[in-house]
């Protein structure tokens, strides 16, 4: 369709992002139009619907405590939510060797392996407390983290192969990218954003505390519906962006041309690479799009009839290296009762794998489970879905771009700078759980505020505001130990000792000088 | 245009691996396209003209022994070439610092730096002999070396800051990009591809011996006359490829439409992004084209009534941090007799000066000339011109594509796999002068090569040619020292002397035994 209507915003992507900007301009009065590439709504959120599981989550599907933005909206929505399982004992696996997980890590006998894992959570939330998040490239030690990858940190600072898998999985699990792949900054930006370590990687009080009943994607579709069907349009990719003093026009791929006053882009940044703009893009825009990769993921569901593993006492939460990095059981049992294994192949696993046919992974995942589980009746899943973001044109991979060494210090600065009528939003645009629904909340209404502020409509000061804690949902502060919190690393323990040594043979040497003395004077 | 004839072959992309690729099946008798997204042929060879300096190039410019490929195909269509001036000295200047340059690297005092510059270049060459050039993703140490960046190896491997810096500056010249953004792997690959280090580096019998009289796009302009007008359409992007069993459909941001039986991509990676497939790209496709991202490059000429750097002895060459990393006099005095230095904004030059107007530039370079070649004339300058290649939509930045770590490993055995009817040609794909103008034709070529194998035309064996040497561009062997091929490095040289102590000790002390022993006998 193409009409010379002059709107007021239009919006690509119809994601959590670009919807909650449309939704927020719509309430302010404003003439939206939300253009989507894929044929559905929802972006990086996808809901799954089958006769024999009822529906399941194929995208971001977690909430917890502090995302308070996506909490105010899916409340305001309807959209309920419920606690994940979060009993029972996890497990880690590596390199072969399978151990139980206590407290944030790996059991084991070794002492200063605890010390030093213990270092590796309290560091990054030490080293992100320097960083500032709306401007990562500006204090004193941003060029240095930003010029090194976390696998090179890893092996500079911890002492113990067992930590440095530690992190690599972690990496994985959380980035869908490999250690060796993310700049040193990026990751501590990505953490500190997610309100610290244990906040990030916890189920109970943290970022896996709770899903959406009926699936996250809900959240985009009743904001659709909201707005309407004559203001979301699906199936139209955005090929051209041509802007002047007085409007943009926008060109999709079905050959329609839309007007508006103002435009936001609600993409990942590498998905900017698709749009053809007039003028050009800056320099370092144009560059930072090709630098900002997805993340490499395939999620996994395997339904099985019980929940064997519970027979051993295990959570069904899983950290390995291998084909799947990391598993859930979220205790999401289905209508017809059955139970999933929620199973995600990320990182260099979903990149060894992605060629296999869907039977071909979910046999070799259920082998792995197996291992993992220590329970053959891993090998006879009752039912298996599974969603490769990797192959979607339109996103690109999941969950979430991120950045090797040398682009937020040279580059980001102009991530979420609007030019002219353009602005930007997306959950890697945001300041505070990038990469979340909740961050995606959060740059969408920044970016239309910010069109707001462009019209007269609201001050400068009223762009960027902070969410209100959500009652239901209060971020409890995480009980440490006296002992955790003050345990040194393995070089701090060590220069310890050595002091210690030191002065020991100064007190011996000093006693032994005083006795002699004493000896002489008597 | 739309048009319901179907051709044999759509080659996207009219830079010098488009064009070639063309030429090729064209003289084969098959009906060819080509599409270009620019409004000018020539791609990353760009020819400026202007009646104060007749011409200049502001992209690609060099060639020189064992670039074979586009030595005959510019004898070919009658482009002459000139030889580079080398005369005179060289100058580093690095961290306020100013050099001399003897032989491969800058002068020092300290032999154990000389040492250690030695080590690097030699060291590299080894490290290249291991890398399988068509598939460098599958031998011992690919995982190792495509783990870590150029800056991680050189701070583990080389003991002088001096050494680290000329590698950083390296980087910045060859591949406009930094230490801590290429890959180790993607580096030593490149190196290797350009026949070593030497070959690489040097004006005279290397990569900088000529450049084309009436400059590189020379050779583009006129392979597009030899195809006709009817066979080369500017300003037409590409948006969308759709390939089903019998054709490929191509249509552009114009609205046209064109059908093929087979369709040729000569595009740098990351520009395939702006192209939508249909059916969608195989995962690591989709990956690898957000992984590829474009150097940062601002190409400046600076022209001076007289080369009064020479009043000094100097060549013109420079190697420096800062805003420009690299100078070149290559002798080419206009035809106005105006005497220009090339000067290559490279890295986070470009990054951090591409914000300027152009005259904030050409003063900031100046000023910096002027303290290289430690002469205020270079304050006064008589003309400037500079290409950014880094704000061009469908080029998107230069000279080449460079991968960070992980992607050599994990994504690149795709990067020329064909995917059904679409080929893959572009300098990026050569396994020989990846980067040049030389890998460009090879990559055409063999992509044209693969197409004529598919339709049953020539044989498997042919795809992959040879190319002989040009008589008139012999490739000299490097005239080394025996000391310059036999130095150890610093930690041979270490080692030696440390076995020697050791030998000279354990001897002493075997004499002492002896002459104990004798005097006891005795």
């Amino acid at each position: 369709m193409t009409s010379e209507r002059i709107l007021d915003v239009i919006v690509v992507g119809a994601g959590i992002s670009g919807l909650s900007a449309a939704k927020l301009l719509h309430e302010s009065g404003q003439d939206v139009l939300v253009l989507e590439a894929n044929d559905r709504i929802g972006g990086r959120t996808c809901n799954f619907y089958d006769k024999e599981i009822d529906y399941t989550d194929l995208g971001g599907a977690y909430m917890g405590p502090t995302q308070d933005r996506i909490y105010r909206l899916s409340q305001e929505l309807g959209v309920d939510n419920f606690r994940c399982n979060d009993d029972g004992e996890a497990v880690a696996y590596n390199r072969g060797k399978w151990r139980l997980v206590s407290g944030q890590y790996p059991d084991t006998w070794n002492p200063f392996i605890s010390l030093d894992l213990n270092h590796f959570w309290h560091l990054i939330d030490k080293m992100g407390k320097k960083i500032p998040m709306d401007h990562p490239w500006d204090f004193p030690e941003a060029e240095e983290w930003d010029s090194m990858t976390v696998k090179e940190w890893a092996e500079k600072t911890f002492w113990f192969q067992l930590t440095r898998d530690f992190i690599t999985v972690h990496c994985c699990c959380g980035l869908c990218a490999e250690d060796k792949d993310l700049s040193l900054l990026y990751f501590l930006w990505y953490i500190k954003g997610c309100c610290g370590y244990l906040r990030y990687s916890s189920t109970q009080n943290g970022a896996q505390e709770r899903k959406f009943v009926g699936g996250s994607q809900k959240i985009s579709l009743k904001i659709a519906e909201q707005l309407g069907k004559d203001r979301v349009y699906l199936s139209n990719a955005v090929t051209c962006v041509s802007q002047d003093a007085g409007c943009v026009t926008v060109t999709t791929a079905t050959g329609d041309s839309y007007k508006a006053r103002y435009i936001i882009a609600a993409l990942p940044p590498a998905m900017l690479n698709k749009i053809a703009f007039t003028p050009n893009l800056p320099s370092l825009r144009n560059q930072l799009n090709q630098r900002y990769p997805m993340g490499a993921v395939i999620k996994t569901m395997m339904y099985y009839e019980r929940p064997f593993w519970r027979d051993s006492g295990y959570s069904g939460s899983v950290l390995a290296d291998g084909i799947i990095s990391e598993i859930r059981y979220d205790g999401s049992q289905t209508s017809k009762g059955h139970h999933p294994l929620v199973g995600f192949m990320s990182g260099d696993g979903a990149k060894e794998h992605c060629h296999l046919s869907k039977e071909e992974r979910r046999d070799r995942i259920a082998q792995r489970y197996a291992i993992l589980l220590k329970n053959d009746l891993a090998l006879k899943p009752i039912f298996y879905v599974e969603k490769n973001w990797m192959e979607e044109p339109y996103i690109g991979g999941g969950y979430v771009g991120f950045t090797p060494p040398g682009v937020i210090t040279k580059y980001c600065k102009v991530l979420r700078e609007p030019i002219g009528r353009l602005y930007f939003a997306g959950t890697e645009t945001a300041t505070k759980w990038s990469g979340y629904m909740d961050g995606a909340v959060q740059a969408g209404e920044r970016a239309a505020r910010e069109i707001l502020h462009a019209m007269g409509k609201i001050s400068k000061d009223e762009i960027w505001q902070e969410e209100p804690e959500a009652e239901d949902m209060p971020a409890l502060p995480f009980e440490e130990t006296f002992l955790d919190r003050h345990l040194p690393s393995v070089s701090g323990f060590l220069r310890f000792v050595g002091a210690s040594l030191f002065l020991s043979a100064m007190g011996g040497a000093l006693w032994m000088t005083k006795d002699t003395l004493q000896r002489i004077i008597n």
